[in-house]
This record gives C-alpha cells, structure tokens and sequence, in this order.
C-alpha cells in the first residue's frame, strides 16, 4: 500500500466520495483499537478483496469532526473488483458513514497529493439546543461587523504558524496557505464560516474561528488578526474552536491529473 | 415517595421542565443498570437532598424517544431545599438533559395525574442525511393528500386499542382517547406530523405514524383508518415508526388544580 499516485501498476484507482458524522470516530486515520473512518473503511474493503486494503484520504479529520466531501482513494486489481466494491461498500457502512459515490480515476489522480484546494465550514449555534448537536453552541453575544471585518484578513497568502497546533508545525517546513474564501454566513440564531484555501495547517480552521469568536466578544481587537498572523506564534492567537461544529465540505482537483513522473514518450517510467 | 399528589405533606411541591435526547437513554423510567432520563434525576436530585428522591414524569416515554416538554414533580421538604434543587439541578445535567425551568407548585399538582391532554410531534425527512438523526428517513414516495385524509380520520373519541403495543393493553380497560389534533405539515424534504389528545396509549403515535406511511406509500386504501380503529385489533394496524422521531412536545394541565379529595370545611382529609 502506498501513498504515491504515480507508481506504476496494473489494475484500477477508485475514488470514494464520502460524508461522515463524527462524533463517534476518533478522526479519520487508522488506529489500533479505536473506531477511525479509515478503519472502517479498510475492514469493509480488505473483507471485500479478501485482502488488506487501504483507502488514502484527502485530508485526515480530527476527532469529532465531519465530513461532507471527503475523498479517498483505492487501489484494486480487476475490473471485476472495482465492480464489486462500488457495488457492495456502500451497503456495508455502518449508519454514521454515507458513501456518495465510488468511480474510476486516473491511474495517477492521489486523494491527497492531487487535490489542489478544499473547503470547510464551521457551524455556530447561538443559544443552548440540545437536539443541535453539529454546532459550537455560543451563548455571549458576538460583534458580526468586527467578525466580517476579521475573517477577511484571513484573505490572501500569508504564513499560518500562528494558526496550527505547535506540535504538529514543521520547523523548517512551509506554512504558507493562500485563503481566497473567508466569510460568515449569518442567520439570526446561527452563522457558518465558510473557508476555502489551498491547503490546511493542523487545527487551523478550528484556531480561526475560535480567534474570531474572541474578536465577536470583544476581548480582542478587530485588527488583532494580521498581528497574530505575522507573529507566527501559536500562543498569539485563540484558543481552538471544539470539533462538533467543522465540516470538511469539498476536496478540490484538476480537471486532468497527469503523470507526475512525466515519462517520456519512449517507453515506460523505470 | 409517591405518585399520588393527594397526599398531605409538610414541604414543597417543584414542577421540573425538561427536555432531553432520547438517543442515548433507555426512556424515561428509572431501570436498574440501565441510563434513563428519570434515573439521571434521581441521582442528582438524591446527592443533593442527601436522601433518595424520585421525580415522577407526565409520560414515560420509551427507549430512543425526544422530549421538549416533558414535565415532572418533585417534593422537596423545606424553601431552602427548594432553592437549592432550581438553583443547581439544571446545571448537573448531563450535555443531553436539559431543564428549562423548576418551580413550586400547588400541593396537589401531580405531572402524570393532574395533566389533560398531551402533544406530540413525528419527524419525517425524505432522502438520507446523516446530520439529521431525529427524523425518520424514509425513501419511498409518499402520497401527501392521501396522508392528509387518512390522518383526518383519526380526530374525535376513538378506541385506539388497535394502536397500542398489545402487551400493554388492559383487558377490561379503557382505551378511548380524544384527538383533537393530527396533521402533517408538510415542507420539502420533510414533514412534521402533530397529534394532541388527553391521553396516548403505548406506542400509539409511533403505529399511527408507521400506519399512515403505509397508506401514503399506497400499500393500504386512504380510508384504512376508520376499519382499523373498529378492529380493535393491533395485527390490523400498520408498523411501528422508529423512535428517533418522536418528541413529547407539551403536556396541558388546567389553570387551576384542586385537591383531589375535596376536603370537607370542617378540616384534614382523613
């Protein structure tokens, strides 16, 4: 089993479409002992293929949080294969994971390595509700106006160290994410953040909206965000949002995946 | 401890308001071993009283099943204790009970007895969502009109022995109930089924719910009701909804509640 795209092999890559509830996962990576979406995954398929299987993830989800537009992929050997696991896997999910469709792809497309953007959003739920259960519930009332104001200087190419769980930041990696979608949809009793960018530090989105939601309270200013940014401090900005209330949404890819090895017309990559 | 309200007592009488989310509680009723709403009461109300107490619920409501307006009473012995139950029971409740309101009643007040009439709400969405688990997600197409008449059919005084889970029948017992209110209100992907009547019989709403489906799904005549109520009969009605749709939305009690035992003038009933 292998990350890469560009290996060189016989059979079929299929992508998987996929939403989940994540209250009852411990994220989406494959763990022993615990109840992951990958895990899941993995037992319904290998049991399928009569071998061990793995489907690679866009974007590995946190504990408790869900997905909309997760997409994975999967290697099989047989046409016969593809056919029967599009035909079977999406009856075998159990009830907190829903399979929106499974299809052929590119032998070089790559869940992870190929997308080349995804979007989020972030629920809040103003008040206490306990039948609203994918909701950061918030009782203090919220300046809209400075949180419109802040969310949109989140625009742009900026480095998001500020913005990502200090253990999982790379030191000389880089952090650099460009957000071109950053805004609240309100309602009167709730809002969704909606965040699009080409690619996501580790809790990022949960740090954003936890730092506006401390700017709505007014126990920040609303110009606080392009300071924090150029901090690149995570102890600069606010504390994390909870996970009920993320959705990864939508996985973005190129219209055509080509070979990223790019063989040559001669003959076969070595 | 005692369900009768008749009785005569030092202390105070508390009405409790409460909502919970019926997914994670074996209903109401306090089992041994088992999580119930009724049962995550008591223990509060017992810890902090320093004594066993057990508040006694307007409905019983089974394993799975929602409430927004369940209603309960409880007798605490003194002001102060009555203070100290409305001030801090609400906030030991657990993230799925919540308590809108305690205050003290009339003596005579008794959440089952005293109350008149009952409403409930069914929740039907049409598709499948995985974020929407307090609807019954149902696939097939439904003859909306059909629904409306049928549902119609049931208003007025009734034998509903044929909506009732038959272990639960009383052999010589008195099964009639009036309704006054039964009707979908229909939106889009989903509907909302309401029916109020001075008293439900076990699982009634759930096999009048499961018995309209059928009629809109076409696989019994629109006039089916009328025939089934005559039966008597529960092999006669349609199947039972599942509970997740279910909400105990109001429980009716009169303006004014008087003593029971209509004492004489002359002093204490004996």
């Amino acid at each position: 089993m292998t990350d890469s795209g560009a290996e060189r092999r016989e059979g079929v890559r299929l992508r998987l479409d996929v939403a989940y509830r994540g209250r009852d996962f411990h994220g989406w990576q494959i763990q022993p002992d615990r109840r992951t979406v990958q895990g899941e995954l993995a037992r319904q398929c290998s049991r399928l293929l009569g071998r061990e299987a793995l489907p690679v993830g866009a974007g590995r989800t946190d504990a408790g949080v869900n997905a909309r537009g997760q997409v994975a992929h999967l290697d099989v050997a047989t046409d016969e294969e593809a056919l029967r696991v599009a035909g079977a896997l999406p009856r075998l999910m159990p009830e907190d994971i829903q399979i929106h469709a499974i299809r052929p792809v590119e032998p070089f497309f790559n869940a992870r390595f190929s997308a080349v953007a995804r979007r989020y959003s972030y629920r809040l739920f103003f008040g206490r509700d306990i039948f609203r259960e994918h909701e950061w519930q918030v009782f203090f009332k919220l300046d809209r106006a400075a949180m419109d104001a802040a969310a949109s200087d989140f625009l742009g190419s900026h480095d998001y160290s500020s913005f990502c769980r200090t253990s999982s930041l790379k030191e000389d990696g880089n952090n650099v994410c460009v957000v071109d979608l950053c805004a609240f949809h309100w309602q009167e009793d709730s809002a969704i953040f909606h965040v699009k960018a080409n690619r996501f530090l580790h809790h990022m989105v949960r740090i954003m909206v936890g730092t506006l939601v401390e700017i709505g309270q007014g126990s920040r200013p609303v110009t606080a965000v392009p300071e924090i940014i150029a901090a690149r401090d995570r102890s600069r900005s606010g504390r994390m949002a909870p996970p009920q209330g993320l959705f990864l949404e939508e996985v973005y890819y190129p219209e055509v995946i080509t070979d990223p090895f790019a063989p040559s017309p001669e003959g076969e990559n070595p």
